[in-house]
């Protein structure tokens, strides 16, 4: 792992970058990034060693593609045109469907993996980036039979090297599951945020009365649109359904409150609670 | 403050006990409970010193009313029944306005003050007590023009060495501000959680995708059933209110994804975004 490219030196690509040079102090890490101010908060923060550009990856052992997932689906199959033969790319975007599809023909395919670590905060650019961001979180990998074995054991390295949990699943599959278990809390938490905001007016009043129930709920709120929008349009129809079951989950809640029924309230709430449980598994 | 009684040795009453035990430490701190394995694990957590019956309060300075807000509703003016000349009490329920119209004649209505700390986790019991809960977190007081002076100044003591913020509000107003800052969070949590276990029968899946994200968004899903259903009774129409406006925002912003309409999408979490803002003032 001698010459490492990170396309898009965000969270994630950054976090990639930092965790990288501290395992394999030998590397040099190239940064690719559209916004040049990105790329010199990311080379004076020490998490890039060089800018670079898309001529520079016969030589890389590894590419790693942590943009939008709309530029990703436009721009890995230049970086495919791009590479050399022992190099590995990865992508990290929450929708694995469209770009698998996307590539799927593409005559560098084999040297593609395609991934999607379950890691990141809220925030985002280089200054988000932070060590150990991987450590015991799940990675999950869709087609991996589509990658060479030799080239796929480069990025599993890593992978094992960084503290990953790795989980094979086919993009489908990935893609509908993570409408469920990240898309849709995204989407509560941003319309939450949205009907506090808009009755509140006052900020001070929101100030005042937020505890920390409410701060985690509404968490993911702070996200990126640039990075959100494309992922919602990507997984369309799967996030469409995760909405409307939501919908009519909540619609149901406020049905029995309105009937008085408080018995059912109770028990909808009971019948939840083993996410506790569910979430414990996490930690 | 020698005599302390506090009633409901849970997550608050208990973290009211430790913080009290630890500033005042002449304090004798009484338990009541109806749950006698609380008042057992309470007393050998150290939280507090001896069990005690509502007989014993006339000679208490301070008595706390920790239990959910319908049986607070019940047991408050029993207690006002039988508390002493110097007594002070308050209770800490996260509906204010039923209280407040229950006790509103009662002959000791002038030692009664009616608190909100806005303060706690999604844990319950004598276990979930912890030190320190209240510092720097926001105290509601509501109707404070109709307790006492003289006793107003023992649980504003209290408060101030406690560490909290206060904040004065009528009870009409909490319950309608409150619904928004925490009673919707703890809904919207609950039936995204709901929404996942539905869907993802197998556990293992969730088990496996469940990032941070997630994790903190359905957080409040972990809370007791017991203590939120008659807040959310209680406080009812507003409570309707906010799902109103919760639900038509989230069928609003699927229906600008079913238009492929993603320019929207994108200003729709834009504009919600200086949720950033409000929150770092909370900190």
């Amino acid at each position: 792992m001698k010459n490492v490219a990170i396309i898009g030196v965000g969270l994630i690509g950054g976090s990639f970058a930092l965790d990288i040079k501290e395992k394999y102090p030998e590397s040099v890490i190239n940064g690719i990034d559209t916004n040049e101010a990105h790329i010199d908060e990311a080379i004076s923060l020490g998490i890039i060693d060089q800018s670079a550009t898309i001529n520079h990856l016969k030589e890389a052992d590894l590419v790693i593609v942590a943009i939008p997932v709309d530029a990703s689906l436009n721009y890995l199959p230049q970086v495919l045109d791009n590479i050399g033969e022992n190099t590995i790319v990865f992508d990290v975007g929450s929708t694995k469907e469209d770009i698998c599809v996307k590539v799927k023909n593409h005559p560098n395919r084999r040297h593609y993996l395609s991934v999607h670590p379950i890691a990141g905060t809220e925030f985002s650019g280089p200054k988000a980036a932070v060590k150990g961001l991987f450590k015991n979180k799940t990675n999950i990998i869709c087609e991996v039979e589509e990658t060479a074995f030799k080239l796929q054991e480069k990025a599993l390295d890593l992978f094992r090297d960084l503290g990953m949990r790795i989980r094979y699943m086919n993009p489908k599959a990935h893609d509908k599951h993570i409408a469920y278990m990240s898309h849709l809390s995204h989407i509560s938490a941003f319309m939450l945020g949205k009907t506090v905001i808009e009755k509140e007016k006052n900020e001070r009043d929101i100030f005042d009365m937020a505890g920390s129930g409410f701060e985690s709920t509404v968490r993911l709120a702070k996200s990126s649109p640039a990075m959100w929008t494309p992922i919602f349009e990507q997984n369309k129809t799967n996030v469409i359904e995760t909405l409307d079951e939501y919908i009519n989950n909540l619609k149901h809640f406020k049905s029995l409150m309105e009937k008085d029924d408080f018995k059912s309230v109770h028990q909808e709430m009971e019948s939840t609670n083993h996410i506790k449980q569910i979430l414990n598994g996490i930690k």
